[in-house]
């Protein structure tokens, strides 16, 4: 089985210790490896780093290289510019060898925090089998713990197998209003789909090829004229896969994992998954409270101190601080929009 | 008429701005010039720097003298540890020639504010007039604004003076308990005491003699010895002027006075007395922020974003950030305790 590590993203929602050229997923954020790292690692031994594939940037390239210096180096792709997942995985799946495409491809993010990762490969095997025997697209699904409006949501369908709970997918609803959400999450009919599918190499440039031609005649000019990526890739549609192929395909399925998921969307987000102390303070770095509860605070450089603070998150770099409401995380992307509009490309 | 500016402190309100060997007086917080360098250029033109005597430590003297370089040096004093206004005053008045000490010294704190610098130096002349015509002394009396419990309060006598509005004090009363700071305040009969105290050099002498003999006759072994000031001054009574001798003695005078004083007792002292933006941010250094009001943000070095918060102090240097609610400033203190407690030297 070959997997696809998608490493193109630039998120900004761990501003300041996320910049451009640092992005989440070379973070170490849940533990002392970089998300990137940390993905990669968790797959073997059922996948070894000569079967896996990296999708990123230009400008990231050589950080992911140093990353992963197991991987293959041309198996490190770099887009010229990036142009959401669907390309990401179409280019990828079409750079392997014919003999791979026909396998199995497991397609990952980069940036994602799994915690048990034993229960996760064995998912893998599971998947594996099913997209081997039946040509049919795998999705895992973690059950929802919010009306989290996000992520694509999964409605379940018909049990294929008791033992690992393959399921049919009845439909899947990319990023649903709250409303819709809620009534999900309510229901217990549906999973969160977690971004990690798993394909036969060649039905997934078969699903592209109807659903987004434009993108598969793009590919096959480049798989014709190589040099000619840099023209044509920056030109490509750019839409997630979500909404180019799962949402339209009729026999998708699930697979239910509970494996300590999370797609770490924010600082909010990482403090939930970390062990905080007694006052429910995550701290990292040289910190010091009193009188102060419920905290994320991150010293990457010096130090920080905080006296009566609650549920905010402070987070210290060498060159800057973050001060917000742990409740207003998300909003850090105002932040860096703000940044970049007054072109303080040193913070960016 | 010669001026004592009391630069020994070692505040530890304004950490981590403040630090050991860089207190709150040597600190610009108000203006671009640091607190002390404010407290002797406001005297001139009425006092010149040739009458300007520095009481301060000898761990602070080199940077005394770099701030006040037009000081005479022989007149910055260092003590060999900090023994409170008392000890501070007596041996500084000891160390004038006879003719000096015959006529007005007025007293001054290094370390607070005065907006108003001609009203205030109007005050002093006024000062020097009654304390040299009628050997009185004077202190330098604020119209209260909070029932605050950490100042002297006068309770205002008979106007002797309709002009200058010089008034009898009936009574002197440091450091009430919050009831009584209260009715001293709804009562419109007292002032604040600013901590300002002009006075004949001989009279104070006098007046420690009687009150303080311990501090007296240390100091007079030290004006036969001077050799053995660093064996002798440590020794002496600490205790604060205001309990030594302004509650004790009968003929307190006072002049009210309007010149925008503040004795910058803590950040949130500090921000009140600061213009803030259109959101009511007080802002030093490079700070952006979104959704945030009425916070005190101070960036020595680096820069400090926020986003979604109120009323917080937050200031960063080099080495460490501070986060601490606008109405808990003063806690800082026990921030600074834990530091010296876990011997975190450093940051002290």
């Amino acid at each position: 089985m070959e997997a696809i590590v998608l490493a193109g993203g630039s998120g900004t929602r761990f501003w300041p210790l996320s910049r451009r050229r640092r992005p989440k997923q070379l973070l170490a954020l849940d533990s002392e490896q970089s998300l990137l790292r940390a993905t990669v690692s968790r797959l073997a031994p059922f996948i070894e780093s000569s079967s896996v594939w990296v999708c990123t940037t230009r400008e990231l390239a050589a950080a992911v290289r140093e990353e992963l210096p197991e991987v293959p180096a041309a198996q490190i792709l770099e887009e010229p510019a990036g142009r959401n997942t669907s390309a990401a995985i179409g280019w990828t799946v079409q750079s392997m060898p014919p003999e791979l495409r026909a396998g199995a491809v497991a397609v990952l993010p980069a940036d994602h925090r799994i915690a048990d990762a034993e229960v996760f490969r064995g998912a893998l095997e599971v998947a594996e089998g099913v997209c081997l025997q039946s040509d049919r697209v795998v999705t895992l699904g973690i059950a929802p713990r919010w009306p989290e409006t996000g992520y694509g949501y999964l409605q379940l369908g018909k049990v294929l197998d008791t033992e690992s709970q393959l399921r049919e997918v009845v439909r899947f609803t990319e990023k649903p209003d709250e409303a819709t959400a809620q009534r999900f999450v309510e229901s217990g009919d549906y999973l969160w789909n977690a971004g990690i599918f798993i394909f036969r190499g060649q039905r997934m440039l078969e699903l592209l090829g109807r659903f987004q031609p434009e993108i598969a005649a793009g590919l096959a000019t480049v798989e014709q004229e190589p040099e000619r990526l840099t023209e044509i890739y920056p030109q490509l549609p750019s839409i997630s896969i979500d909404f180019a192929v799962m949402e339209k395909i009729d026999d998708l399925v699930t697979i239910p994992i509970d494996c300590g998921w999370s797609d770490l969307g924010s600082w909010a987000a990482l403090q939930e998954v970390l062990e905080g102390d007694e006052a429910g303070n995550v701290t990292r770095g040289r910190v010091l409270t009193i009188d102060s509860q419920d905290n994320l605070i991150f010293a990457e450089e010096g130090s920080v101190a905080a006296v009566g603070v609650s549920d905010m998150v402070i987070v210290r770099t060498g060159d800057t601080v973050l001060v917000v409401p742990r409740r207003r995380a998300q909003e850090v992307r105002r932040l860096v929009s703000l940044l970049e509009e007054q072109e303080l490309e040193e913070l960016l």
